[in-house]
């Protein structure tokens, strides 16, 4: 199976972008009445056919689209301080595509080390990893973001904070509703700070445990992760 | 905290080893009478004190000792093809130590594509996770061993693999029993072979799946060891 991503597809007027078309002509060497399947990440697996190839502009018709394919029963929202080491941050978005989440929000918090990411870069780690794991929905990684304006969340999720101090946590199995919306924030290498922790419990956040092993920032947002997702699946 | 790994440990006469000293004496600049912890991989977790700092072979005494700190109430073994890109296959390494695994084994099946690892370098990214994670437990990574020789485990854990092909497939969490030990199958990227699946199922292997992702090697890896990590903890 040949799979490609065309984000903004009109099926009255289908066509790869240069670098899928580069690699779909000159890497995969497809010629014309090559079948292949194209996902737009908004959920239509399509089923489609080669009609023009051309290393810059392929063009092809749709054969049988499947909307809404693989659609997930949830929804669920990371925000990550991005790690000192960003290939530690690029490797968590990638898993977590691949493991299924649908929004990913790089957060600047008191304690953050990194306050500054290449946001086209980490974007282009999820492309692959939809592909790879033959998905029909892109996730959306927003723009570096201030922690506070994330703390007063309203879009009625379920809100959970994983921090390292002491004081009550719940672990995420004891709380989850199945197919909700889920906010997960995970600090910076040194934490989240006490204020700002505070403030995400006067905005309605519970604190999650996440084990009892100490994890790094990426281990333990990928934890959250796969729990939300563990917990969803049927 | 300042943790050091000291595999060979004789409380009569304690004394970390050359890579252990110089990062103790020289970047962490630590002096007589400082306190450390130091972890002997098999479950001792010890309060000390330096008595010679030497950058060679620093010498300590016990303080204090904990004995089984952290024991986990499994014991997980996952065998897994080696990625090509050997970078996936210690990233799965470094990330199963932090969640909890007890042996790895890279396997050599059918269809490997990469069929030499570098055993020394991949022990190496045990250690730094162990500490990072404050475990006293260091996992055990097995040599490359062919695939036959564990599809004939007598070991009595549940054992389980994860392939691609059609036919019957249970979830972990439909059966896995607590506290038990557990063996994990995980193929190359070109999966098991069909003689290699049915020699597994004719040895008492379950086909397990793993959610309805296609994923990587390591990915796949990793989520199985989530869940068995996940379903066990209490």
């Amino acid at each position: 199976m040949y799979l490609f991503y065309a984000p903004d597809l009109n099926t009255a007027d289908c066509f790869l972008n240069e670098e899928e078309s580069r690699h779909c002509i000159k890497v995969l060497r497809l010629q014309k009445e090559d079948v292949i399947e194209v996902i737009d990440g908004k959920g239509n697996f399509y089923h489609a056919k080669i009609t023009a190839p051309d290393p810059k502009k392929t063009r092809f018709v749709v054969l049988q689209t499947q909307q809404e394919f693989g659609k997930r029963n949830h929804y669920l929202h990371i925000a990550v301080a991005p790690t000192k080491n960003i290939e530690r941050l690029e490797w968590f978005i990638e898993k977590a595509t691949e493991i299924g989440i649908d929004e990913i929000t790089p957060i600047l918090c008191q304690r953050s080390e990194r306050k500054i990411i290449n946001h086209e870069r980490l974007n282009k780690v999820i492309t692959p990893a939809v592909k790879q794991s033959l998905k029909a929905y892109h996730p959306q990684l927003n723009p570096l973001t201030n922690l506070s304006s994330l703390l007063k969340d309203q879009t009625q999720a379920q809100k959970w904070i994983a921090h390292c101090n002491d004081g009550e946590k719940v672990s995420i199995k004891e709380v989850l509703i199945p197919q909700k919306k889920y906010l997960v924030l995970i600090g910076p290498e040194g934490d989240f700070s006490p204020p700002e922790i505070n403030t995400a419990l006067e905005n309605g956040f519970q604190t999650i445990t996440l084990g009892n092993s100490r994890l790094r920032t990426e281990t333990a947002a990928l934890e959250a992760c796969f729990e939300v997702n563990f917990l969803n699946r049927l």
